[in-house]
């Protein structure tokens, strides 16, 4: 049997087919036009999924499962998007919707950072395991926690915000209202801010010629500068790393995964990022021992639509 | 079918019979004397638990299994401690140990937090439900971690360390060595500390007084002058209860489970905790709406015996 794995994100729409190992030989894509009617959007959905079991010569009766990764909340089982503020969908039952063009198909719904984190679990970084976190780490922080080849995704399908707990109380200002969040410290968004205050001390550094010449940091600019020496993007990599492990280790303590992925923009830094990171997290497992594996994530966007396909394998 | 839970504690070492309804019927205690041989510590167990048989009128075929909590880190399974430092026990096969005095009983081990946590889900405030976060404010922070009836330990049984997840980087030592743990807050050593600092910049206090004659504070007498008005110990519970709901709001977003539980000295407080911390805690759980409810536990020693007894039904 193939499957189907749908990214359903704000601004496109992909979707893969995958055959019986967990592979993607068909992949297309389409913009989302978030602000459509909710049913213009399910029926592109449709489309798109017909036409690649076209384009790959598979019929309706081939396909065990269609999965979706959303933004917002979802009931995995049931196929409902409870919200997802920015597709305009509530308590939208896609399962129902979808069943309107594909009789009887099963069809799975997860949150998308949820639907990664298995993805990467099930056929990335942590193949072969049964017991994951990722963190994303973009724009904002994000996640998923693998447990027993489960999503856990809370009693009322609203947890796996890890971004949002505290990892200084009373800390700098999160986008939630909060104060302190991980996100506020991990995300890109934390590292430039981290580099904007950084740089503003030391006006003799590459990293504040850069912001001047500008007007604004990214990510990049401060591991490239740090690589070419620079001492402040150097210490912002340290200020970012500390912060990082001190989240990373927090999980380990209390979920202690078989590993721990890290995904996301700033994960393209790979071992730069990963080799200091694993000497802070070391030194802050409890125990003094750490067994859980850290390492980057591998399928990149695929993740999503890998993850999504694979939902089905939860039940 | 009957079972035994054993508590087994650095002091005492606790044993209690359950009936088919998961009730205690009978019930014994030893002292630990934890410095002796682990043979000792065993045979000790073995014979208490055949004295309660032997009290109830039960022979060991009515008995399904037994099940142990004990400190340290235990491979639930396979019954095995790992290590409890305090006992002297490293790589204690208890199973085989105590199947030489219950010929193939089948025997559980599990971390003593973890266990109560389990007595809580399965018959305490969690009862009838799946998933329960527990948390043990004591001279440290112990809890425990419930999802789908399973005892969440990681992957490598080091797991469920939540009290040493940070709270605050930077912030106050903990006796684990790092800095800003979240037992450094919300433990009873922890209030206690906020409440001699606080007390010692405020010396017309009540608190003060208190502190000066008798060269300590403890818990209860923070929360008893602050029920008698005093400024000072009010403003230390308005901070300790600030910090625990930091915490308890990180769990909920993270993990959302059905029920959080508060057990432990301080949780005898009962409504004058818990009614100003679910207030904060709302005020801090993710998107605004927070489904988990806030319980005090209910089981008190209990639930260490019913948890270990109840083990079996994870398997």
């Amino acid at each position: 049997m193939f499957k189907i794995g749908v990214d359903l994100g704000g601004t496109n729409i992909a979707i893969g087919l995958l055959n019986e190992d967990n592979e993607i030989i068909q992949k297309d894509s389409i913009p989302t036009d978030a602000h459509r009617e909710n049913d213009l959007i399910i029926e592109d959905i449709a489309n798109l999924c017909k036409k690649i079991m076209a384009d790959s010569n598979i019929c309706e009766e081939d396909i065990s499962s269609i999965g979706i990764g959303s933004p917002g909340t979802c009931n995995i089982s049931e196929g409902i998007i409870i919200n997802a503020f920015n597709l305009g969908f509530e308590n939208l039952n896609l399962k129902e919707e979808l069943n309107k063009y594909f009789a009887n198909m099963r069809v799975f719904v997860g949150n998308d950072a949820d639907v990664a984190a298995y993805g990467e679990c099930k056929m990335g970084s942590g193949k072969g395991c049964s017991s994951v976190v990722m963190i994303t780490l973009g724009t904002g922080l994000g996640g998923g926690v693998i447990i027993d080849n489960k999503i856990i995704n809370g009693s009322y399908n609203c947890g796996g915000e890890m971004g949002h707990m505290t990892l200084s109380v009373g800390g700098k200002k999160c986008s939630c209202g909060r104060n302190g969040c991980w996100e506020v410290y991990s995300s890109a968004t934390g590292l430039i801010n981290m580099g904007v205050d950084k740089c503003a001390k030391d006006k003799d550094s590459q990293l504040y010629k850069y912001f001047e010449e500008n007007g604004k940091l990214n990510g990049k600019v401060i591991f490239d500068l740090a690589k070419a020496g620079d001492e402040t993007s150097l210490s912002v990599l340290d200020e970012y790393i500390m912060y990082l492990s001190e989240g990373v280790s927090s999980m380990i303590n209390l979920l202690e995964p078989e590993v721990f992925i890290i995904g996301g923009g700033i994960s393209g830094q790979g071992d730069y990022l990963l080799e200091p990171l694993k000497i802070e997290v070391n030194k802050r497992v409890f125990g003094g021992s750490n067994s859980t594996e850290i390492k980057i994530a591998t399928l990149g966007n695929d993740a999503g639509i890998i993850g999504a396909a694979m939902l089905e394998e939860m039940f």
